[in-house]
Parts: C-alpha cells; structure tokens; sequence
C-alpha cells in the first residue's frame, strides 16, 4: 500500500473547508426562507429540464465547494416547488423549522445507526423519552407511554404509511395467535385468508396499501353525511363478517382524513372494537398535531380504547420529515412478528430498553429525536400551540371570505387548516377554476373529489403564512372564479 | 383571532438565531470529528441513564439555543457509541461526510416531499440523473440506466431491507400476472400459496423478513465451502420446487454477506434465473461501493442478467443515510403493484417522468439525491476510488498483523473491508476474547457465527482510519488474547 493511496488527509483538508462551507448554506438557508415568499412557488420547468443542466458523468477530480454552491440557484432552485411559501396551499403542511435543522446537522454528525440499544444508547433512549414528552404533549393515556414502567410506548417511524403497516402487522400477528390457540388444526394460510380488516372509505391510500402488503382483505366503509365512519356502520361489517367466517382483526380509525380532514367518531369505533377484541389504530397524521391544544382534543375522544396511535410531528409540528410518532400499548405483538435475531445483533443488555429494530419495517434509523428535542424545547409548548392556533385562524379566515362571496359554497366544515370549497356550479366550471388558480402562478391548490363533487383544497401549510397572505389568496381565486364565470 | 394570536413573528426572531446556532453547531461538528478519536468508543452508561437527565415534560416557554447546546455533552453524548471513530469496527461502516452533512442541511431547508414529479421536479429529476451517475461509477448496464431511454433507472430507498422488500413485490406481481394469463382459472391466493424464493443461508436477516412481510416462502440455500451461494444449488431447489409444483419466483443473490464479506456466484446464478424466468435481485448493501474501482468488478460478473441492484452508498460511499440505491430494469412490475392514485395527487406532466411514490413503500420522501450530488462532486471519482482502496488496505494490514500470530486464523477471505478471524481454540475462548476486547473499552466489536464456528469481524468503518490506528486495534486485540489464554 502505498502512501499516495493511504495519506489522503480528507480530514485536515475538510474541516476548515466544511466550516465555510456550512456557515455560506446557513445564510443561504435563512436568506432562503425569510424571502420564500417572493419565489414562484411552483416552478414552470419541463419534465427533463434538469439533465441538460448538468454533466453526463460525475467528474473525476474533486471540486471546490464554491462551485457547487454557485449551481444551486440553477440547477435545483430553478425546479423547485417552494412547500414553504405562504403562496402554497397543496396536499398538507410538512414541516420545516430551524430548530430541527440544526439537529439534523447534529444527527449527521453523530450519523449512528439505532437499531439496538448498544448501537447507540442516546439514540433509543432520547426516542423513548421524547415519546412520552409528546405523549404527555397531546393528552395521550399514560398507557400509551413508557413513564407508565410497562411494555407500552413510542417510536419514531419514518412515514405514516410504515405505522398503519406496523400496526396492521401486529393485529395480525395477534389474531393468527389468538386463533390458532382456539382453533390449533387450522393452518396459518387458512387464517390469512379470513382476516378481514376496515376503514373509512376516504381513509388514506396508505391503508390500502397496507393491505395489499399484508396479503389482507380490508373493506372500506361508508362514511355519514359528514364523511365520518360511525359505530354501527362498523358493527354492521364486523358481524355481517363474522356470520360469513371472516375473521375480523384491525380496524384504521381516520382523524382529518386527507382529502377534506373529517374525523371518525372514534369513541364509537373503539367500543366496537373492544367489544371484539378488533386492534384498533388511530391514524391521525395530519391532525394529530392540533391535540396539543386541550380544545381539540374532543376530536380524539376514545382514544384511550385504541390499540396504536400516529400521528406526523413533521406534518404540522415544526418537526422536519421524517418523524412520524407511533404509540403502541403492546408493542410485543410487533416485536414478536419481526424478531429476526442474528448474533452480529445480540448485546447484553437485550431486554432492559427498546431495541427499536423490532419495532419497525427496515433494520438501519437515524437519531432523529434530537430533531423532536430541539424542536420541543427552542419552541416550548406554548409557542407551538400557537403555531396550530394560528394555522386554524388563518383557515376560518379565508372560509370567512369564501363564505361571503355567493357565488363559493364551503365544502366540509373548516375544522383544522384545510378550506375545501367549490364554486356552486359543475365539477367542470370547478375544474376549470384550479386549471386557471395553478395556471397564473401565483399560488398552488390541489383539488379532491368525493362521492362525485369535485372541490378544491386549500391547506395552510407554511409558518411564516400571516393575515395579508391569505387576503393575496383569496384575491388569486376570486380573480380566478371572474375568469371561469365571465360571459355567463 | 387576536393580535397576539397571529403575529408571533417566529421568522424574525429565528433567522439571526438560527444564524448564530447553525454556525456554533458547525464549529461543534467540525470539533467532534476531528477528535473523535479521543473519545470512548461505546459509552459506559447503564440502560435508563438519560430518563433522569432530562425534565420529565417538555417546557412550556422556549428555551434559548445555548441551553439546548450545553446540554449536548451532558445528555447525548454520553451516551453515543461513536461510529465514526477509528476504534469502532462493529457491523459495517455507515457514511458519514461533511459534504452529506452540508447538503441535507439544504434538504432541510427545501423540506419539499418529492412523491410526484410537480410536488418539486428539481427532487425528481437530480434523483434520475444522479442515479445514472452512480450506476455509471459502478459499472452497471446500461439497461439499468434512465439515460438508456427506456423504462429503466434508479431510485433511492431508505434501507436495502426495503429495496429487497420492494424488488420481491415486483416480482410477485409479474409472477401473478404470467401464470394468471396461462391458469386464469387459478386464484391469487392459489397462485401466492405455490410462490417460492430463493436466497443463500448467509444472506441478510431483511430477506427473510422481506418474504414475512410479502406473504411468501423464501427458501435458504446451503452455500459452498466459501459461504457462496453456487448455480447448481439453486437450480436444483429450483428444479425440486417446481417438481412440487412450487412456482419459483425471486432470487436474491448477495455480494458482500454481512457475517463474513461472501460474495454469491452471481453470473452462475444469473444463468439458472434466466433460464426458468426467474427475477433476481442483487443485494450488494455493503460491497457494492466497492464496484466504483474497476478491479473488484470481477465480483458483479453477471449483473447484466439482474432484474434489480441494490447497494448502500450510505454504508461505503460517504453518503450518510439514508441512501440505499436501487435500480430496476423494468419499474412497471412495482408501479403497478402500487399504484393507488387518488385525485389529489394526480397532475398534467403524469408518465412524462417518474412519479417516485409509486416505486416504494411510504408515500413522503425527502429530497436525498442532493447528498449524492455533493459528495460525489466535492470527493470526485478518484477520491471516492481512494477511500475504498485505502479501507481494503487497512483490512489486509489488519489480516497480515493476525496472520503472523500463529495463534489466531483468519476464518474467510478478506476481499473488502473486513476481517473474520479467531482463536484456535474452542467457540468459547473466542467469545471469552471478544469479551475482554470489548470490556477493554478501547476498541469496539461484534461477532458471527456461522455453521457453530464463532469467530470475530473487524470491519474498517471510520474514513478517519489510518495504519496506527489499525496498530493500536491490533495491540487491543492481542493484549485480549493474552489474557484469555494466560495460564494455558
């Protein structure tokens, strides 16, 4: 081995270069989000648009960090759908905020893998804690948490679509148990092929998939008027189910269902699930933030009869993605299902704290609570409350203008931060409206449709939104809406 | 809604702040890596240690920065198995450089979710284009590539645990789809209960689980006396199987086993695959940076016969995680097992580029291509050459300073950067040894075992790492076996 080939120094030659390096993205990055709102907040680029942009090849030589810097403005801001602008109203907020940018510098750095205790006993332990603190946060039961000395407890998944798959997991494994121990001549196959799961019909695609990851049935219900699964409809299925030899095992309550945020009326589907000993799990991924205020929590009354609850600080909690947090009163039923256990893994304290691998679909995780930890702590409660008090403000004012024109109807009742609303005139004339909304540019919408009504969304979704950006919007559909009705 | 509602201004306040901590944070890093040498490597903390560190609930008011940096020593870091550390050789190394740091601090920042192409084309379209980089540094087929023009190219998972995972639900489907078109009269869940995969006894324990998890049988096959997975195995567990009445429909072939660095005899298995129609998935998590130097390429002949690559340049190639790349010669098989398209996610520019949501399991993803677009121009080709050949080096350093102790053997084949060696004693000598390693304090293991031969791996994991580093490893591990065999 030679010494050219050894001797390379990165470490000398980086640290100084990294510094600079590091402190030009920190004002690129706050000159960035402090003038976001004056950014086309979607870009108008072709598809392929980016390939010319750069070289065929990755180059062979190192190049200076200046260079790279000098091509982010071209290269990627040019194609950049600015999520953060007070101009975007899309899908749902995700979440950005110093705090956790800062963290995820210091998890970079650490850059451990947690998945066993040993691995890195910051990691695990700074999870769990920050778990009950968040618990605590939201007004969950002390059965959910760790501080309560049992099994129970959180964990930080990557996405809501791995919870409501680790949860089904679980049920599953669960039932198969419970089954085979009643019924011991049954083969596995035979159970599966029984296992019968449910959710709302406007539940997230996710859950869908779930199902389909699984290899489960699982039957999306019929909501009420106000698109909320109830108890009966529930019991219904689960008994017209179980006459039939199904097995039902896992039920996915909704709370601000993506497409027009309604909530299953929890506390009936849990009583319905207890009486069948059905796992019941709570995805509230969007508005699960807004729990952290007492007056919201009546949305997730019941919940204290549920099995498993999610919900995304890196929705609406100023907790940059991924952090979705997932409590679970019996974790064993996971853990058992997954316990794949090779010596490489093994350390001497399995047993005495989580080994967090067990509890979810990959093997690697970062250390992302310290993104929860700084957050929590650079905010405090308060201020984070407002964050959410705020959002809910913001989206009752701009149902307070839409309501006043006559020619909008308010879709669903503004209960969070999504307006859903319509012109009260065909899908097509509503269609028509986003085309021409997205088409000026000025701010970007996403429309939804249910039983056949086509209405679009707006979603307040950046922190630095206030009063005046919601007026400017306002003003964008409106001048829209002149556009579509013009020469009726 | 009142003033004092509404006009919390975080923006303001925060950007001079955030200006202040990102920077003191970076001076911190810059710090802590450079001595992390100096640092225990697995920290002496007892499970529970960090519960009475903390407040038992999160502050109602905000703290300042410099509250939460001071306790960063206190509370993590005494806790934190430092990984980057010269004297960590457990499992296999995990990416961690300044360029990823500084670039995820952009993604941060941007905080866009990629899952569709207009949701932030520029996240899109750098993860197409550097995905063709990567593959061309590798060496892969063009047939692979997205610059190829056809359906073909690469996207970034989490975790090869879910590249595994997404490749076996391809091929599930493909394999459903063809045999409902020659038995329509077979159901799904027929079909699915004769479904059989294939892979080598040593390969990863995701594998398994990856078949747990898709609801079908994976067979592990016994390797030859090199731990390899050979062609005539697996064509007569095929052969067998389908006798049976099986149908055989995913193989994964490993290079770079993580018990003991094996490599499968992929060109002989892509033979057998071909052959019977069979879709292989290559999991080179570990070894696959190591295709970025020409002369270990020798180790992938066969790749063009793959349906699916996957390796980890969060693992080898200073791209922190997660970035777990996957590319996939014909995505349609998966895109079609997910494809769940609601109206909100729906947009004009569809099939003109890849929509990423659909080649994986959750729905959000970050926008991680920026990590491989900076290391690989601030390192360049040759640097990222280097640093594999450096670490291989400092492996066989390590094997010839054992090989000389007429004590010790090395269990297999160093080809990377690991070393599997033992006493020649009894299993229990040699875990005795890794104890007393470990208890030492100084330098950090972890063990396999592999046919009831139990024997140490020593991974080179820090890009830190010089020859006296791997002097003083040496001098750990033989001071150890003194100790064990004093008095024999």
């Amino acid at each position: 081995m030679s010494d050219e080939d050894t001797k390379l120094n990165f470490e000398t030659m980086e640290a100084g270069d990294f510094k600079d390096f590091a402190k030009a993205m920190t004002d690129y990055i706050a000159e960035y989000l402090e003038n976001i709102r004056d950014r086309q907040v979607v870009p108008s680029v072709k598809p392929g648009y980016l390939r010319p942009l750069v070289p065929e090849h990755a180059p062979e030589k190192a190049e200076p960090w200046t260079a790279v810097m000098a091509d982010i403005e071209r290269v990627v801001m040019s194609g950049v759908t600015h999520w953060h602008s007070p101009r975007f109203h899309a899908y749902f907020p995700t979440a950005n905020s110093y705090p956790a940018i800062v963290a995820d510098m210091l998890s970079g750095a650490i850059a451990c893998i947690g998945f066993t205790w040993i691995a890195s006993p910051a990691c695990t332990e700074l999870e769990v804690v920050m778990l009950d603190w968040l618990g605590q946060m939201l007004g969950l039961p002390d059965s959910f948490l760790a501080k309560s000395g049992g099994e129970a407890g959180g964990v930080i998944q990557g996405t809501a679509s791995e919870a409501t798959l680790v949860a089904l997991l679980g049920a599953k494994n669960r039932t198969i148990l419970r089954v085979k121990e009643k019924h011991p001549e049954w083969s596995e196959t035979e159970i599966l092929s029984k296992l019968v799961g449910y959710c709302n019909k406007q539940a997230h695609s996710s859950v869908e998939r779930a199902g389909l990851l699984g290899g489960v049935k699982l039957r999306s219900l019929q909501p009420d008027g106000k698109r909320r699964l109830r108890g009966d409809t529930l019991r219904e299925a689960i008994e017209e189910d179980t006459r039939n030899g199904l097995i039902p095992f896992y039920v996915v309550a909704t709370l601000g269902t993506t497409s027009s945020c309604a909530f299953d009326a929890l506390d009936e589907i849990g009583d319905v699930c207890n009486e069948h000993g059905v796992w019941l799990h709570v995805d509230a991924a969007y508005a699960g933030s807004a729990f952290i205020c007492p007056e919201y929590r009546y949305l997730m009354k019941g919940v204290e009869k549920a099995d498993s609850f999610n919900f995304n600080p890196h929705k609406w909690l100023l907790v940059n993605f991924d952090c979705s947090a997932l409590w679970l009163k019996e974790p064993r039923w996971i853990i058992d299902a997954f316990n794949v256990d090779p010596l490489y893994l093994k350390h001497d304290m399995q047993g005495s704290a989580p080994d967090y691998r067990h509890w979810q679909i990959p093997l690697g995780r970062r250390f992302r609570a310290l993104k929860l930890w700084f957050v929590l702590r650079l905010y405090g409660v308060e201020n984070l409350q407002k964050h959410i008090r705020k959002h809910i403000a913001l989206a009752h004012l701009f149902e307070k203008l839409c309501s006043a024109d006559e020619r909008f109807e308010i879709y669903e009742e503004v209960t969070m931060g999504l307006v859903c609303f319509r012109l009260k005139e065909s899908n097509e004339k509503n269609e028509e409206l986003l085309r021409r909304i997205n088409g000026r540019g000025k701010i970007h919408l996403v429309p939804s449709k249910i039983d056949d009504t086509y209405f679009l969304r707006l979603a307040i979704c950046s922190r630095f939104s206030e009063e005046s950006d919601i007026h400017i919007s306002w003003e964008e559909v409106k001048a829209s809406a002149d556009d579509v009705l013009k020469g009726q």
